[in-house]
């Protein structure tokens, strides 16, 4: 039996979370690992079947474990880094990671542009735009669910195209010669709505990272609004940061 | 009455949802404005109480709608929006805003670093770090969850700082003459646990913004690690991106 801190103003279930992490983090338990049952931290830890359950239980829920009905529960592969230094797209980013970028097309139709969309690209609520809805895959695993929304004008014949293995951005260079050099981009955390968690293999209220960005070429037409929703389980987004000099 | 698409296949509630997204967008409702209620929703759309529920549900856990028990539906203000391309200090993000920054401090202690911090700060295990928790505050709401970790070795005394209402880097640059330059910084979509739930006011569960930074001073020196968890109801990243060179 392990001994935890019962005299420490820290919950136990949060020790045994943080042990757990530990060995996660030291490569002890290594992804695919089976890490303890419930049980076994009850008798490992001499803690109610609750607490082991807590600790378990969120360590499930913020990535680091999943759980196998009958089987038992696993550590998770890290998440994925995703610099948000470049204008890159999913197909190059998954490409460089070594893993086979895929795509189910959802939807793909020439709708008016609507309300938020004719803002964003700066064309008329009435202008016609290419809609694309694609869930994105990783060597076969759900990973983001993406709708790019381009102006027809600017690109004819798109819905002509194949977008099930090749980057919307090398498609829109060698049809139309439209290079998408910079970008203004958001980020957030949103609960999965019922339609994504279906979509994403997640459950509902499930925290994803909200993507919104505008790409433009090089003489600053916005080209693309693209609405990309990340598996938060899953996505990590790194970016490098430099002061300006400014008072504190 | 108004009149729904009840013969296209996308849901009611997805569709009654649009509409009042379409009015808070517009400017129709503004941050404040009370919203219909579920039973009035039920009669302008002629829909099932539920139906209209789930309409209401979701645009209150994407952040666009919050309750006032026994008072209504009302408009939230629409998130923060922050960029992410500056070293900056909470401090000074609020200032910016014309929002009064404060903190609450839960924990101002000297410990260990521990393997995480240790391995981050490039220093010992052992060797003592300064670490600060607080809770940040705008115009008093609970903002973000702050855990700052500092090795005493760069700058000592900080124990005896007032960080109540003064950014930490105002203070490092005054009492110990280090400025913080770069960063490496990361951005995720995590649940809140129980106790960031109490703390932020939000749902066990809610989508948080988990930001990890880890920054250094002009001689590449690692100085402080932080570990920030931002309210996803309340806080949006903005970043703006150029495109390298190289092949699609």
């Amino acid at each position: 039996m392990e001994n935890l801190g019962k005299h420490v103003p820290i919950p136990l279930y949060f020790q045994i979370k943080t042990r757990l992490l530990e060995l996660i983090e030291n490569g002890q338990f290594k992804p695919g690992d089976q890490v303890p049952s419930e049980r076994e931290l009850t008798e490992r830890f001499s803690v109610s079947r609750m607490t082991a359950r807590q600790a378990l239980t969120e360590l499930e829920s913020q990535g680091y474990l999943y759980r196998i009905q009958g089987k038992g529960t696993f550590v998770a592969t890290p998440k994925l880094e995703q610099p948000l230094a470049g204008l890159t797209s999913f197909t190059e980013d998954m490409r460089r990671r070594g893993l086979a970028p895929g795509a189910r097309v959802l939807t793909a139709q020439e709708a008016p542009a609507g309300k938020k969309a004719a803002k964003l690209l700066g064309i008329a609520e009435t202008a016609t735009i290419f809609r694309l809805e694609r869930l994105r895959l990783a060597d076969g695993e759900p990973m983001a669910l993406e709708t790019s929304h381009i102006p027809v004008a600017l690109c004819p014949g798109l819905l002509e195209a194949d977008f099930r293995d090749q980057s919307l951005y090398r498609i829109l260079a060698e049809r139309c010669d439209t290079r998408l050099v910079k970008a203004d981009q958001s980020l957030e955390a949103v609960p999965a709505t019922a339609y994504d968690a279906e979509m994403l293999h997640v459950r509902e209220g499930t925290p994803l990272l909200l993507m919104e960005r505008v790409s433009r070429d090089a003489s600053d037409k916005p080209v693309e609004f693209v609405r990309s929703l990340y598996r938060g389980d899953r996505y990590r987004f790194t970016t490098e940061l430099i002061r300006r000099e400014e008072s504190l």
